[in-house]
């Protein structure tokens, strides 16, 4: 009763912000987003009977008690649907740098939810493995599929139709995404802090849901034509609606730091020049930039010349879930 | 036929942002600002019937045609009102630096209405006077009055219900406004268009809609009971709102630079600190600081030491509309 899965996380083109359910992660509005290569969880889970109780080890070391609990009750899920009551051990190891600015939930709950369900050999399909993975963080759902993946948000109440789908495997149309990390303190508001006070208090989050459903299916058509600069124009105004919510919040919610602002600045410099790059910028201080790989050097280079570039990473569009054993 | 007023510039607490009328400049929600002392405009309207044509000039030279225009459709008001049929011949003196990141079209109007309706012998009320400034430049109704000045946005289709009204009188409560000038490339989209476009295409338009009117009467409170900690508070989210509405445009409008999130960062830095100061930020990239006069030096200074500061110019509560001849 042993495996393990591997899972890229992902990048949200078009934000999950805002849920209508904290304990099922539904959300409010549907999603979009690429698996990225390069920044992944590997995870072994198995069930043994020798074990007194649940057992978490992140990059070989001990989990927080935190990190162990949110584990401990994913697994909980598992062992409700096998109809099983064995304890697990599970080893995970994170190539999510968070200096990378990746939130490593994503990757995390995929290999998790993979990993578990494989083990208790539960033979779940990939719709029902999104559907698992979402209970461990909303964005997880979309880790299982690779590259360019929808989360239609549903409308039920217990979840059943709330879960990812490929819209194109990534092999179909390679693009690049630069992850920048800018001089930034801590944030001092989780994504998850955000995202509710956000839903509770902001006069602008009717305006986010009247009009994210049209950026999603905006940005959907982008990808099947594959027209990348229709796909950046949508990606970078979601990201700036997404934000522009928090600033209405009680109190207000500023991410970004000057040296956001200054590769924003910077990027739509760049398009006026005539380099399609387009930014977009989660719940945090730190900017993705998308761009076509014939551009890539040039934009990387141009990133590492501005003074609140600490470093930039490349990807590109990555697979889903893969089983390793 | 001849006549001199002087008009000191303001800044507003809660934002004009949005007009119901773009000829009669009547607004879409009610603002409320502060009139300052040390930039100003002084303008002389002679009518004389040896003229041709009307004449403009600004800081000694003779305006552009835009700007004459603008004066020259202005004093057809005053002879409508008037039933006069004399052109004129106007002079400026403008101390509103653009360095500081002033308009100077609420002075400019406020200060050529006063001059001008002397001069062709109005007996204007000062509600009046404000009705006519308003119809130059919208916040230059505010600038009739010193002090702590609101503006009712008025009901009426004709605007002869949207005048501004004194508050507080200047010498009443002083308060510090520190005018932050921050480096940054000339705005690439006018006040002008930037509220045009925001109330056409913003989702987050309505949103402003709904809760500009209780800062409102929040900010109009705190100024009854001189109660700086709550004026501070609500003046400064409902700047990040104004700036949010823009964020949701199409296209979006950015007007902060990396120095502007500079100081916002700052200040809410200088509260953690204890100092209680508080940023309002206009359509561009400058910042201005409100905070106590017993704070201001320390302000001052620590403003001086940001990277992103240009300069610093501080103000206080000034007076309304006088006539020096």
């Amino acid at each position: 009763m042993q495996a393990t899965a591997k899972a890229n996380t992902n990048i949200a083109l078009i934000k999950y912000w805002g849920k209508r359910d904290d304990t099922l992660f539904l959300p409010m509005n549907s999603s979009l987003s690429i698996t990225l290569d390069g920044f992944y969880t590997i995870t072994t889970v198995e069930f043994c009977k020798e074990l007194a109780k649940d057992a978490f080890f992140l990059n070989n070391r001990p989990a927080s008690e935190r990190e162990f609990n949110k584990v401990s009750q994913f697994l909980n899920h598992i062992r409700n649907l096998a109809g099983i009551h064995l304890p697990a051990v599970v080893t995970s190891e994170n190539k999510v740098p968070t200096a990378a600015g990746f939130a490593s939930s994503a990757s995390g709950f995929a290999a998790l939810a993979a990993a578990a369900a494989k083990a208790a050999n539960l033979e779940l399909s990939k719709k029902e493995l999104s559907i698992l993975a979402r209970q461990g963080s909303g964005s997880a759902c979309r880790s299982i599929y690779g590259g360019y993946v929808e989360w239609q948000k549903g409308i039920e109440s217990d979840g059943s139709d709330s879960f990812a789908n490929q819209l194109l495997p990534e092999e179909d149309w390679n693009i690049s995404i630069l992850s920048v990390l800018v001089a930034s303190e801590e944030k001092k508001v989780s994504s998850r802090e955000g995202m509710k006070r956000t839903v509770d208090t902001s006069p602008f989050y009717d305006g986010w849901l009247h009009t994210v459903q049209k950026d999603f299916e905006t940005a959907k058509e982008a990808i099947k034509s594959k027209d990348f600069e229709k796909l950046g124009k949508v990606v970078e105004a979601n990201s700036l609606k997404m934000h522009a919510t928090m600033l209405g919040a009680e109190p207000p919610i500023l991410y970004w730091q000057s040296g956001t602002m200054e590769i924003m600045h910077h990027i739509q410099k760049l398009r006026l020049s005539g380099i399609l790059a387009y930014f977009t910028i989660d719940a945090g201080a730190n900017v993705k930039v998308l761009c076509l790989p014939s551009d890539e050097q040039s934009v990387y280079e141009s990133l590492l010349t501005l003074p609140a570039v600490q470093s930039v990473i490349t990807c590109h569009p990555g697979s889903g879930v893969t089983y390793l054993s």
